[in-house]
């Protein structure tokens, strides 16, 4: 068993596995559901059933003629479950191993009888939009489709409402187009989580000019990372599914293809849009400074001029301090209530007109 | 129907139809015109016929020989319309999806028989220079093209009114050399658009030098995502050109592909003055920055040499101002009106000397 | 007609001409020259005349067997001119449209009869060496070169004079060696102009250091732009030069082509640096924002610690400027003229030789 | 023999065998270890003997049929070791010398009869957490298989004792699978060192925050440094990887190459992941950066504010201070004790107003 | 004759022979040395002869069988010899002018005949560490190899040390090898200087941190401009080196392929020690600025520490110097000698712990 994680929170995995015999099975992700949920969907184009099953067994015999099997596995931690996949199913080592492994990089495998794709989800959680992200693996075989997830998130429900509700492409078109209506799931929710962030970006960016506080220097490096992290699932994705429309697997049929580059086509559009964020939030991070910046001057500023035209009148007030016998100043009747004071005024306004002029008030 | 949209002002769809089944149909945009207005253009060599039509059956009839026909609906609001279209002319349900999901990366799609390129148009608003980017979809076939406007923008008038005045390439090179006209046009429009961005860029570098103020800031930053926007669009639009005129797609007669080089070249001089912007923007925020700081600075220096010219002379009218019974200075005729003074100027004058060789002031 | 340009000044074209139909003429500079210069030379390996015409029908008849013909325009603006070209030599309108739109990118489009190269000259104007740059057009036929400029330049002159000594390459070798000579001597122009601008960024450089001046920070943002404006034209003039030596074309001798590589490799060194440049004028960024920061630094830390230094003793002199009846040090005969001022003196000097110690004077 | 290295602490080798002639060997190591271990390990599906061996020469003997041959050496300071090997089994001189230069890059080189891969082992060492990475040479034979390591690790004990305990993969797959194993024990173990470097990178950010310490900034580059540093290993790593599985050498069993692209994956991710900790770092730097300057500012506004309220104070201050003979207020009875200090009162609260709606306190 | 170099310091040539007719010969380096000095080698596996020739006609004849011919010249101003070298071996003419334009950048030129390698070697000069380049041209044909230096660098005598001594590769395996060698140790030499370099790096290094001064700003940009240089020499020395043993030339055989690829893993190993070169200066300068504001902050805290502490305290001072008639403190016998400096040092005290807590001191 082998472990590929970071020890950073990016990945989920974690590395006391690492340096273990490659082929033994091992879960390195956090048990997220209390027991394991086994969905078994078996359909052709007339007939459709669903039922959960208690032991991964009782999915391995068809009941129609032309059946179309997709099992789906919520929860991780039953080793055992899969290794049944694994020999029922003649899956390679390798990749029972990657559906343990939940931090795996989207990836597309042809093992000529049958493909492994695995790539991510995401939610976002909590107040601060933390992106919580999953992983997804599928096995698209001749006449079956098994998905992996790490727990119930319902996300294909909706798919399992439109195969039961009758005779639409998914019953007619076989295990490669529901392939694809379960990534465009995925992708479509990409959509969604980016919406959903874009709200806290452009809160943001109003609050950076009003009041900038260093609070928001965390949230701008917060979402910063949220954006790389996302950017880092949906590259390989893109990735993916190009090699998944121009592979020249017999199992995706010529009819799927065009679906699959639309599919693509959002990666694209996602990718995009990650970017324009990633660049907005750059420009987030420039104008926190300057605003920081620019409160600090205005401050100093206002300050030091108060200061600057306070210091000569006091100067001058030291000087009618001084204790000389012979300050003829000192005696003239008019000098202090009439001209000291017009005297005073005239240097402080005559400053403040300076100031006006060079416009540094 | 499906969404793909981001939540950003950037790209204009509505997240809330994510997850829905692909193949319904469905308008992402707002409704931008009250009705939905249907030209028909019929021509051949010879003949010549501009009409508004109801309804879209009433284009599906040819009425000369060897004709080319070219509808153009403004508004995509009536969905209907659409679904008619792809019915009539055998369009692929994607292609109908993508036509009414307004937030497309401009592409080509090869479908054999038909090609279907999306681009987007652009427009300037408001005193701002707010740019509007709107979606244009056009369908190439044997003998039609077909083009979708999200409303009327007048923009392919000049090209109806050529095809009224007679005997020109238009007519005689098919719609091929129609579809070239058209993108040519729209690609002529981005020199016109980036023109009229050239001015406010220029105006806000001349700002920037003689009086920064932190509105520039947003105004640069403003600047600089127009751009990422404009280049975002045009970029894609570089690939889809590149795509038309190297494919062997047999509808594109060799004749025209020399054309859309041409159209080619200037998505890339187009990419050039938007680089050349881009490398502008950015070093205005060099200049901005710096320019502030030189503000402060000036500022910063000048109050703080006066302070510290005032600051020796006030401790040496405090000196004055001490109560001792024994200082002889005090006595002295001659100290206060003439020495005193004296010595005041000699320091203040010396130290004003001492800062104008370092070349502080 | 159609324009491509920007509304900056680094392309020179307008963008009024934007949306007129393609295949109509019309020249999108400013008219540089009073007339249009029309410079015939026809030569073969034993003859050689030059001569000028006033009419560009002039041109067309050979006088010599196996002739080899140059004509050159200088000045575009009679239109006229340029379609005759255009007809009699059986040229497409794209490249007549681009002959006389002067905002092009270099670039070589290979019509099989003939090649259109076109590229930039540049000269260095004014005290402040602006750049300004010059289109040249160029046809390659199967016995004929045919230049296009923008105005006399005399560039060419010394190629002419070359041509009139007699029996050298250029006379034996063709037109397509005649070409390589030309596109050499423009590019060998390249070196000149970056010579001449090594000057202003040496200067500029050792200015920074000494006396850091707010212009100079405009004087690095024009360098640096000149640099983007030199590598947009270098760049695509690479590209071109690769293509036209790898290029199958039967209009290209094989032994011409190992020419075409040397100037190809001249572009590279060209590029080289203007990217060196390039860095240059970086870091100049980075040496003035330090410079201008250290000084300031510098003026405020001297400023500082003189006022630092006489607050304390202006403390001193205020508390014995105070009239409490009851003060005794005041009665002290010593106190005064002796002890106060040896106080100040030991508190300054402690003072700065603290400073000194920490280094900050 | 030849030198390859830096003068850096990057590479560890010597400048000064620069320039001697190619083909004498040289170790340009330390001696880290006491005295060169070989361990001779033979086994085929049935049979396996592992033993520590003085000399060589006792390893070129088979003792069993069908026997895989592993030879490790741990210390490469005895030259003859390398060379009776290299004559042994006709190894090329470069890769005898690549052996003994421990600076080497990672790679593949393929010499048809065996492949000679090199490539780096990471170790953490100290309190900073400074890595410490060891060459290591593996050349894969027919029939064997010969690694070299500067010193006894214990890296591959695990793979030892696997082989030992009998009827597994290693056994049977061949020496393709055993190398194999031995790289996949190398990338496993980059897992486990950046999952380390991942705490005191964490550490670090909540420093930053908190209390930012010019120390900070030498951890930030430090950090910087090792994660080019890991980067410059793992990159071309990678790149030898996807040569062994794509390569069509007949020394890798197709069965191989899914378990070689297995690590690849893997080694993908570690870039990945010091990608996500670069990005962490760099942003590191803002933050620390933006604390100091918060905090200076802070500092600044707090204490001229203080001076900015007292200095008009003073002022007041020294006007009563005055010793004109005519000072109506000198003599009021309310004055001094109510009226003055209410009016320092009203001056120093209003001023106290204006800053905190200011925000500036 | 041309001229391609730049003005700058960076290629030495001068730029006013651009413009001229190419073909004519012009040596465009400084003349480094008196003579040009001819050296002979002719070697079979057998025989050896080195010998210094006055003229280069005494080289053309061969005295052995199977012979092998090694012409180096030191010094380029006499274009004489190397016009007979062109015309004796038949070498293009615009090889010629290349190994007298002394500014070229590293390339490979196959002629077919014989093989054209320009490349260029380093020395550090002065205290500085001024990097130093001079480009040394090669020939290598059927049974010759031609060197070219601009002077007598000694830098090959070890190999033609190594060719005297007999029975080794270089005299059997023919002028490929040779090649070989001289390039070997030409890059064996870039390590050299490397290493040299590290020194000055890490000493300013230290110093940036203990004493940033100005001048390190400079010496930052000094030694990143070295870097720059020296890449711009690498990088094509590499590719160079990847065409050599890529190219399918009849010159140079497969066994010297594997030996030149070795030199090309040299290259990239340098490549990267540039890489980390620059990354190490690149973080200089980000502690030289932020150690010099960390300087300022320290002097500029430290220093309105105190004027801050003062402030109110001459207030005070003040205060009690004011001349009402009515102040009852004044007459209090217990204020001044006790409460008075009570109360200040209270003052004083209660800041210093406030600035304490706020970790400001």
């Amino acid at each position: 068993m082998k472990a590929k994680k970071t020890g950073s929170k990016i990945y989920k995995g974690k590395g006391k596995q690492a340096g273990l015999a490659p082929g033994s099975l091992f879960y390195t992700g956090e048990r997220k559901t209390e027991n394991v949920k086994i969905t078994l969907i078996e359909f052709n184009e007339k007939e459709f059933e669903e039922k959960e099953v208690k032991s991964i067994e009782e999915c391995f015999e068809d009941k129609y003629a032309n059946e179309i099997k997709w099992i789906n596995i919520d929860g991780l931690h039953e080793i055992d479950t899969v290794e049944k996949i694994g020999s029922h199913y003649n899956i390679h080592p390798l990749v029972l191993e990657d559906i343990l492994s939940v931090g795996q990089r989207p990836k597309l495998e042809n093992y000529d009888d049958y493909l492994y794709i695995v790539f991510r989800m995401f939610a976002l959680e909590g107040a601060l939009h933390e992106i919580n992200s999953e992983q997804i693996s599928l096995i698209l075989g001749k006449n079956f489709v098994i998905t992996f997830q790490e727990r119930s998130t319902g996300l294909f429900n909706s798919i399992i409402e439109r195969l039961r509700n009758g005779q639409n492409k998914i019953r007619k078109l076989g295990p490669d187009y529901l392939t694809y209506t379960l990534i465009d799931m995925v992708v479509d929710n990409y959509f969604v989580v980016l919406e959903k962030l874009g709200e806290p970006i452009e809160n943001l960016e109003d609050n950076l000019i009003s009041n900038p506080k260093p609070e928001n220097l965390q949230n701008i490096h917060h979402l910063k990372r949220e954006m790389i992290m996302l950017r880092k699932s949906v590259w390989p994705m893109r990735e993916l599914l190009s090699n998944l429309y121009r592979d020249e697997s017999k199992l995706v049929k010529k009819s799927t293809e065009v679906f699959l580059r639309d599919v693509y086509d959002h990666t694209i559009q996602i990718i995009d849009t990650i970017e324009t964020y990633r660049d907005m939030i750059s420009g987030m991070l420039d104008t926190y400074l300057s605003s920081v910046s620019n409160k600090m001057n205005e401050v100093m500023k206002v300050l030091t001029i108060i200061a600057t035209i306070f210091i000569p009148l006091t100067f001058i007030a030291g000087v009618y301090g001084m204790n000389f016998h012979h300050m003829p100043e000192l005696s003239w009747k008019w000098f202090y209530p009439d001209f000291f004071w017009i005297l005073i005024l005239v240097i402080a306004v005559s400053m403040l007109i300076y100031f006006k002029r060079k416009k540094w008030i």
